[in-house]
């Protein structure tokens, strides 16, 4: 992974000025001669730059993203604690931690801040890009935002924010602001308000999977030498390993970029914005999501001039992206047939 | 509203007795000579006896719950704060509250102290019983409990609360937990968990609804005089509503009595058990219900001999049985005709 620092001044959509950005990110592959073989990925909510990491059934010889083929670059999003500026950084002005100061983000700077890491990079031509969920907002915007993107696969996310996830994360941040180690964002990295951010994990995570597949991991099993379902453990644990990597602040500011998604924002309306989209764009829903329910992919695909809507069967839920990985491949393939196909490298050692 | 005063002694299945018993109920019309025109009804999680307030589009001349035609009977159940006994009663060999020392009880002990209630009525047959989510949990288990009961209407109810549903009660749980005034269910009366309990609510709410539901009620609209989406604004009127009408211990224990059913548990394999249960059955499900999803409810008329499996198509949500019930009637009147015939009538004044 590699850190970008940027000394031009970043403004925020609500105003906020960063003097300086940091921006991390990771590269596979190299780029050819005239960067068509350029691949941009975008990450979810609590996601990172290495991609390879949680996409790593898309990674390889022949896949999705292949680095004998492709020149991938991922990058870390404004406002996350993967690197790129968040609530975590130095803030120039003070020495400090930005914690409860770091201000409310929206996806469209997340989609500005990785543009400028794009530029510096000297990227002409994007093959594609693709996002899942939170990345699938940022890979909409970054078309709709930028000129050089040539195809987009968006998975499992919407034209907007919905109610129904708005009112979902309205639960999160409440599990976050209830605790009462909280102290409004401006809480000391040692005594960190846990016990919300796990439980934010734990609702978000219910809503990543489905009643199926719990059913048929969980049942109603009891945990072995504790006075529990196994379905509560395991949430618990997964609220705990959330806790062992991520920010709370991070999550609260996350989430709130999560509601500000909307295409139409100052543009005119869905239609309109969207109509305008002319590349071709394929949209995959997952069946059983109950986060971002594959109607709203459906619409999404609908409303776009070279829009294709594919179902993903699952019972996996809104986590599916990150399990079906073949069949995710499989539909990619289907619609984009020559995605992979031989493409010019440029000589080794100019990348 | 009655309260009946119990003074036999009741030991819930945890082993906890109860030195005597009060149980809030409600008739409705008039019992005929042989009692049979008796229905039964169950309420819900948060519910209580008064059922012609929150099911009042079933109550009526022609209606499904017709007291003229009907001796219609509902009581609030054990552990609950609407006249039962439950954690805000006065503990007799204390003289307090029983607040956090009220024991975790199941669908079984609610259903044992219903019987009590209507062996005190000198009820010897019942036409039918009638109970959506945990008051379907009640009116099956009511049905293999009970010999006096002739058929069955469950609503978005299952043969056992499913992973999923118990994972979202322990977000709810750790909501309530979670809130520094809970105190470990002993706070005072004047200080109670009310963001706790609010966030548990709100995440209840989410579940009984659906994402279409909200999309067509909120959208992305903007709550009038405040920086907030309205569905943000009304999952928090929803969360503050509960908080004056219902108590803290008593969300707990009630969620936990949740987790419990199972109607398996000491009886055998789910087939067995529900193969004796050899009434007719209209197990009822709601196409987009969230919570208990509609593949619970066929798989319960499935394991039943005379088990019948009806659908309710509406984007509502769990809640659609609160909401639909021109349509559940119909669907009830389709499976049993004859529900609604002319009963004899007892004579006047031997209610």
């Amino acid at each position: 992974m590699k850190i970008l620092k940027d000394h031009t001044p970043f403004v925020t959509e609500s105003g906020f000025l960063f003097p300086e950005l940091e921006i991390a990110y990771k590269t596979w592959g190299r780029p050819n001669a005239d960067h068509s073989n350029t691949v941009i990925v975008f990450h979810a909510l609590t996601g990172h730059a290495v991609a390879d990491e949680w996409l790593n059934g898309f990674f390889g010889k022949g896949k999705l993203l292949d680095p004998e083929k492709h020149y991938i670059i991922c990058s870390n999003v404004l406002g996350s604690c993967y690197g790129t500026t968040g609530p975590l950084s130095i803030n120039p002005a003070t020495g400090q931690r930005y914690s409860g100061d770091f201000p409310q983000i929206t996806i469209r700077d997340m989609v500005r801040v990785q543009q400028r890491l794009l530029d510096r990079l000297g990227i002409t031509r994007i093959r594609f890009a693709l996002g899942a969920s939170m990345g699938g907002m940022q890979a909409l915007e970054f078309g709709i935002m930028d000129q050089r993107v040539e195809k987009l696969v968006l998975i499992a996310t919407g034209k907007a924010q919905s109610a129904w996830a708005i009112g979902i994360g309205e639960t999160q941040r409440n599990a976050l602001s209830g605790d009462p180690k909280w102290r409004d964002g401006y809480y000391p990295l040692e005594d960190p308000p846990s016990d919300g951010l796990s439980n934010a994990r734990m609702i978000g995570m219910i809503t990543y999977r489905s009643a199926a597949s719990f059913e048929r991991r969980f049942g109603r099993n009891l945990q072995p030498g504790q006075s529990c379902y196994q379905v509560q453990s395991y949430l618990h644990y997964q609220g705990k390993k959330l806790v062992d990597r991520f920010d709370a602040v991070t999550y609260m500011r996350l989430t709130e970029a999560l509601d500000t998604h909307d295409v139409s924002r100052g543009r005119g309306s869905f239609r309109e914005v969207l109509s305008r989209l002319d590349i071709p764009v394929l949209v995959i829903g997952i069946s059983s999501d109950v986060l971002y329910p594959a109607a709203e992919q459906r619409e999404l695909a609908g409303l776009l001039p070279l829009g294709h809507y594919a179902e993903l069967e699952s019972d996996n839920g809104h986590d599916a992206f990150l399990i079906e990985f073949e069949k995710i491949q499989q539909l990619v393939r289907k619609e984009f047939p020559g995605l992979n196909d031989a493409l010019p490298l440029a000589p080794t050692g100019t990348s």
